[in-house]
């Protein structure tokens, strides 16, 4: 079965049954994640500075949408209700977007490049876990670099010409990761599901503490990491 | 020459001096208003009861977004900036969408479906006087019905559960036309490019004074049908 496939493609036969639950549960969060970025995004075009970029942030919009897309078919291929699969992860995540409403549009590249980033990262780490299907489909949607390119350039353009607004976009990036680490601990808490695949569930082994430990270690490089890009300490 | 050439074909090889930049004026028109009906539909989803309502209203913003795309790869081809064929359209349609700010979500159905109805008509009969490639373009991203259907139906299933909603939407669907109408006059007067359209420059034949009047009956008389279409009184 290649990644081409993994769209249509059943969960493997021996699957344990709450294995069912658990990917609902992973593509439901990502489905939601996207569905929103898709409405940040659209705000953020909506607040850039000239209608070029105005036009190249709706792009990214609609990059979005259609990763949505593809997710929500990948649920509905597996007898799942899109809307179900996502309902569990509205409070989450609309407290996430409510506490971190960017106030211009450099707050909203930097929340798109970080926040996104460490999300998409985590989702990277989780997809080690799942079936190979499920994994492609999952790297598949976070496969795509163009919005951190792009974000990347404009934040770098705007520091270069104003240097005093290294310092306020340095502390929103930490505000923004201070924020979603503190929405996934609760996903974490109420989805026994979705955590089920990190630490496993009987039948199906997860991650021991030492490789959960490593696991944060390479989230908080990488965000160092691009903060760096962006020239921000972290 | 087929439609599906239409977004690469030159313009006529007799067009007279004038006619680049009234056809630039109206696809720079077109396209700033593709989107801003990308982001004003993306509003809409946010404000959306349901998640099947939001992810659906998402798709049509979606698909303003890659109409914008179309016009802006036609501008292009004809050597035009896009960004530079829609700056003169962005005063008329930002107030435009300023004082039309919808309050709710059904309000935004509305105004999917009333207001981009009214500009619909109106750039398809202005499409009637341009060369066949142009009008080609201009008829293919006019096409699509999906965004009517879904708001007609959300809208009439809105006023059935609640009936006290017809007045008020009622009255919000004449507000639109006044506003469209004051911003598209607007326009006319300053836009003497896109005006030359409809009333002909030298060289080019446009409509006399009789067949704009026959023109401005259908648009009211396809207004008043789009009105009862959605159970309310024009």
């Amino acid at each position: 079965m290649t990644s081409a496939d993994a769209s249509a493609a059943p969960l493997p036969p021996d699957s344990e049954p709450g294995y069912l639950a658990a990917v609902t549960d992973l593509l439901g969060a990502l489905a939601y994640g996207e569905l929103c970025a898709f409405s940040q995004l659209a705000k953020d075009a909506e607040l850039a500075p000239t209608l070029r970029h105005k036009s190249a942030i709706a792009q990214l919009a609609a990059h979005e949408l259609r990763n949505f897309t593809v997710l929500s078919e990948r649920l509905a291929s597996l007898g799942v209700e899109p809307e179900t699969a996502m309902e569990p992860f509205v409070p989450a995540v609309d407290a996430f977007h409510e506490r971190t409403a960017p106030s211009d549009w450099l707050e909203g590249m930097v929340k798109a490049y970080v926040g996104e980033g460490i999300a998409q990262d985590f989702y990277r780490e989780v997809s080690t876990y799942v079936d190979a299907d499920t994994r492609a489909l999952v790297l598949q949607v976070l496969e795509d670099d163009s919005q951190a390119d792009f974000a990347v350039t404009a934040v770098r353009e705007a520091i270069a010409e104003d240097h005093r607004l290294a310092g306020r976009l340095a502390l929103w990036g930490r505000r923004l990761v201070g924020e979603a680490i503190t929405q996934a601990q609760r996903v974490g808490v109420e989805r026994d599901a979705l955590a089920s695949i990190l630490v496993g569930a009987p039948g199906r082994p997860g991650a021991d503490l030492a490789e959960l430990g490593r696991m944060f270690a390479r989230l908080t490089d990488e965000h160092t990491r691009r903060m760096e890009r962006l020239g921000l300490s972290a």
